[in-house]
């Protein structure tokens, strides 16, 4: 594929499907754009192939490696659709000078929406109970109430605290137990939040829920050990990254009654074809946290933005933070 | 079956599973107990066998129509768990002085949250994309947050101004249209809330949800002609009765994609088996708007404590009130 230097290679997918913006902006501009031509999540050895000749690059999730980055000898930005990093080799990406920007508040309304959506669901069995009916069965299930319930949330970033927005708002009774690694004690103070350790809220929540990066530090946090200490009727909510939690783990202790309930948005592999797609008290999306029309096309403008910059000689307005380098660095 | 007079027969299932309290009120009044001997809701003709012999009854949802309060000619009192009285023969119960209680606000913090719930997933496609995924499939849904849309609440008492509060407090932003045949003025201004007719909101809400009582007037309130002038992308959400919703319309509406979706608790025959389980768009749960563990058990413990002030002779605390009377009387 020969790619003209003022061209931008789209490799996320969906875009420019909720708000043609971002095609208008970009040929305004005179940007020429090439869209993912598999129409689906693109594997390395896909990348390799059509990175060639790109001078910039609209990303997704799909696998930004050190392989995919040498193939690309003309790239010189990327901007992530989203927030998470971990898709990026950025150290790979920094030694061959190639800038990255990513819309890091841009999705996270509407993954905290999706989270208590997630949660009241696995409490009161509503996924479980539509695949009864449609069974032609019927089987009314005891639930419980998220106002009543203990609910701890690990992360308390834009994310967490957005969740934590909507316990404390929306659901008063809720008890919030909080576990962050820089705690913003104005915020907890607010919110009625109880700091605690996270062997606490493992051994306490009656909801859990994941608001972290992965990283090497956060990669299987959620294993057979942590598993073990949660009350058996706890519910455990992930829709930040697939690998935090060990898929195979939490089926086993799903399948033996040792966890009352998941709600999953997110998967080591994707598309997702494991063993929780056999458990009946786990919810499962298609890591849909961010699908939210409104949040999605403030993705998509803010990426593509910082594209027309790019092409403009403006700076970057979101570019990745050194922390993010620092923290790829320690790995 | 032969029963003392000091004896209850609970229709209703389950009961005393969450809590045994009720098991043990009676007990310690000496009050003898008969369950439901089907373990599911009962049908008419299986009441009609059962009640002969009673003096009193904790009852569900199931049918005490004129031909079983007929049958049940020891019968002085009846205790509902729960709030809906479309089930009972008020004007028949009257004339044999049967007495009849209810328990109207037990359930409503269950029901707000599960109707809360359902607006997320429908909006979001939750239990669609659980289904894709369970189907070895996967598919991103683009989908819409429940703070950036307009809500219609038909029906705003106990349950409604639950959801209401919800609403306001947990997803600012939301639009908040109402309607009710007594509106609460100063609740309305408290939470925001604009009072327009029916009309409008079929017409304006992208989430519509009804919390009113199954009468002649609200009998297929919701037909052809009121879905035709809702928006196509509009959310239906029914936790109150089955029969209030024109089941068949709904089924065509959503799978000709003249609506956006829709999230069913209630339906007209129970155990539900029409079409609306074919649908895609629409999440189906098994009549668990009651359903939590808090609820439930408030509502058992009120219905049994009503069965317990009667052999006490003391007076009922939640009789049924005379507008109830004059409804049924008003058909």
């Amino acid at each position: 594929m020969s790619l003209s230097p003022r061209c931008v290679l789209v490799t996320t997918f969906p875009f420019g499907e909720v708000d043609r913006a971002p095609f208008d902006l970009l040929k305004a501009e005179g940007i020429e754009v090439r869209t993912n031509p598999f129409g689906r999540r693109l594997r390395e050895e896909e990348l390799v192939e059509i990175v060639p000749g790109c001078t910039a690059m609209i990303a997704g999730t799909e696998p930004i490696t050190a392989r995919v980055l040498r193939a690309a000898t003309d790239l010189a930005v990327i901007a992530r659709v989203g927030i998470g990093l971990d898709s990026v080799d950025l150290l790979e990406a920094r030694r061959r000078n190639v800038r990255v920007a990513y819309t890091p508040d841009a999705p996270s309304a509407a993954v905290a929406e999706l989270t208590i959506g997630l949660m009241i669901d696995a409490l009161r069995g509503v996924t479980a109970a539509d695949r009864v009916i449609r069974r032609r069965r019927w089987q009314r299930t005891l639930g419980r109430r998220l106002s009543e319930s203990t609910v701890g949330v690990i992360g308390v970033g834009r994310i967490g605290k957005r969740v934590i927005a909507h316990l404390s708002g929306g659901f008063p009774g809720v008890r919030v137990l909080a576990n962050d690694l820089a705690p913003d004690m104005e915020f907890g103070a607010a919110r009625g939040v109880a700091w605690v350790d996270k062997s606490t809220i493992y051994r306490e929540a009656e909801v859990i829920t994941l608001h972290i990066p992965l990283t090497l530090d956060t990669k299987h946090l959620i294993g057979n050990a942590e598993l073990a200490t949660m009350r058996s009727d706890a519910i455990l909510i992930n829709v930040s990254r697939g690998g935090i939690v060990d898929e195979a783990a939490l089926a086993e202790a799903l399948t033996g009654a040792r966890l009352g309930g998941a709600g999953v948005d997110v998967f080591e592999t994707e598309p997702y074809t494991g063993p929780l797609a056999e458990v009946e008290s786990c919810v499962l999306t298609c890591h849909m946290g961010s699908m939210s029309v409104d949040c999605r096309r403030r993705m998509e403008r803010e990426a593509t933005m910082e594209i027309v910059r790019f092409f403009r000689d403006e700076p970057m307005r979101a570019a990745v933070p050194e922390a993010e380098y620092a923290l790829a660095a320690s790995r």
